[in-house]
């Protein structure tokens, strides 16, 4: 069997079977981020997540300066979704070695003015040479409150379900990148910046993420970077629920919207199954909905309820604007199989 | 300029200067690890290594386990060096899709019994594929108490300079695995089995660095990665000191004798510039000599004097056993140009 067949999440499933623990870990494999006890009431929050040339990024796509961005903001992203804040980033790289130094510096850069906004200092780090492509492998650590971090596996039936931001800008800017124009498409100049903006450069909701494992009222969160559907199906397996999914709920970025009628897709498929949003999922007890959106908007941004928890025997259902109910395919990106994978046991 | 000019010191120098930090980082890059301030007395140690299929590890040459075992002692004697307990991992896998799972099965057997042998547990990592060689990239994190870490920069002149355990048998594996014995060269299976044994799978020395850092008298400490030469220049560089290094003391492994021996090779230079023998060296003042061999006896290991910390404009020096000196070349690997890196501007 060939790691591909097996794919990313049975390989995962696979390999933290029965890996042996210590009583300071609180939380390993499984979530966006591991949580470890360092004593009276803190916790360390750790992730790692490799970007690699040619799947992850590509160059004329990307300048070097937002693949440094996007390498340390989905690492940042995963920290935001445990509600953690970061600090420290250990970066790893693996280059070619006739990489041009100007082009590292450039992705320095990005990185840099990343971990700068959000007061996060990259204190250490390894290189290497490598034979295959270019690739950033960064582990960022942060701290969080005892009873302050939110993972996956709270959510109830009956909490609302809500994202942060929009969806489906990231897979349109994919789309963009990497499909022509259909004739006469008339894509505007600023939709098609900013899809690829935010593909490339996404901003991780670290502020979102603080405020929203400090109101109190939620009861598991994820950060979006499978798609929706797929990440959402984690929530349910991890929670044990299924959930319902307002397909006229969804805050579908406007950019997405025009990209996706150019292109002749549907924008809601886009956005549940596209991924990358580096958005926040996450489910609310029902009487905090409010709060919980004061949170995000008090820390800067916005929320949507999108859906809601339900029972397990539901599984994953999407609720289209006619009031059809359908099952939702929880697929989304699978690092090793493509995009066909079977993202969850969920149904 | 491509990062291979550049060299791995170069860049590193490079990327790190001007970093933006936290008044948290005590110590950023530049060492074998990062310290991090957790708040009343308590350290967070981290270190990140990878190791690259093709120019790390050899399929064939070194079993699956083998290979796993390696990824993770080579971060182990990182925190080692800081004389830090390696609490936790995060494992981060570039995998080939065409791998096989019983491969990967058989490093994490590796990994898994390692991490077992010293307490460490697994918390949590990341899969993607790769177009390039398989690469597995470890982050160990690590706790200290203030006032008990050995970094590179506290040696002064007149300390003594020591190694733990045996130098040269990872260089003389190298050998034997790379290059055909000479006719007639008659090894023995004994010392052929153990040369190969220290290179695929080294012992961190964890108990050694943690004693050391208990015992009060040492001074600086690094663990022997790029070989005697370049990383006892490190801690010249680092502690503004000169050294000189006695040949006839080093304590040259016995197997690895045998093999230079066999292959027409100067055992010293094996033993100095071969590097990967991941013991440690560490400079002692002077009078604490005796203290510090017993603790590292206590711990279960053997340290012996090689030489002593001189002057800072005397630069890296070689007294023969004859008692010419010489300047001593601080040549060490190079992950990015190879073995003709100039480690270090200590000359």
């Amino acid at each position: 069997v060939r790691v591909s067949e097996l794919g990313e999440f049975g390989l995962i499933r696979r390999l933290t079977q029965d890996l042996e623990t210590r009583p300071d870990v609180l939380l390993a494999a499984g979530d966006d981020a591991a949580i470890l006890d360092l004593g009276p009431g803190a916790l360390l929050v750790a992730t790692v997540d490799a970007q690699v040339e040619g799947r992850h990024f590509l160059h004329g796509v990307a300048s070097p300066a937002e693949i440094g961005h996007k390498a340390l903001a989905v690492n940042l992203s995963d920290i935001a979704a445990m509600g953690a804040e970061p600090l420290w980033a250990l970066v790893s790289l693996l280059l070619p070695p006739a990489l041009e130094v100007g082009e590292l510096d450039g992705i320095y850069d990005g990185m840099r003015a990343l971990a700068r906004r959000y007061g996060v200092a990259i204190v250490g780090g390894n290189v290497v040479a490598t034979g295959g492509p270019l690739t950033l492998d960064i582990t960022v650590l942060g701290r969080a409150r005892q009873g302050r971090t939110l993972v996956r596996s709270g959510g109830k039936p009956g909490d609302a379900v809500l994202v942060t931001g929009t969806l489906g800008a990231a897979a349109a800017g994919l789309l963009v990148t990497t499909q022509p124009a259909p004739a006469g498409a008339g894509l505007s100049k600023d939709a098609l910046e900013r899809v690829r903006a935010a593909m490339v450069a996404p901003s991780p909701r670290v502020a979102e993420g603080r405020a929203l494992a400090a109101c109190g009222v939620v009861t598991a969160m994820v950060d979006l970077s499978d798609g929706v559907a797929a990440d959402l199906a984690h929530v349910c397996v991890a929670s044990g629920v299924g959930a319902m999914v307002n397909a006229g709920a969804l805050p579908i970025d406007l950019a997405a919207t025009e990209v996706a009628v150019a292109y002749g897709r549907d924008p809601v498929a886009l956005a549940l199954a596209g991924g990358e949003d580096y958005e926040l999922l996450f489910s609310v007890r029902p009487e905090g909905v409010e709060h919980a959106c004061d949170a995000v908007q008090d820390a800067g941004g916005v929320a949507t309820v999108i859906g809601e928890l339900t029972a397990p025997g539901e599984g994953l259902r999407l609720r289209a604007a006619d009031g059809a109910v359908q099952q939702l395919e929880p697929r989304g990106w699978d690092h090793l199989k493509g995009d066909t994978g079977d993202a969850t046991d969920v149904r």
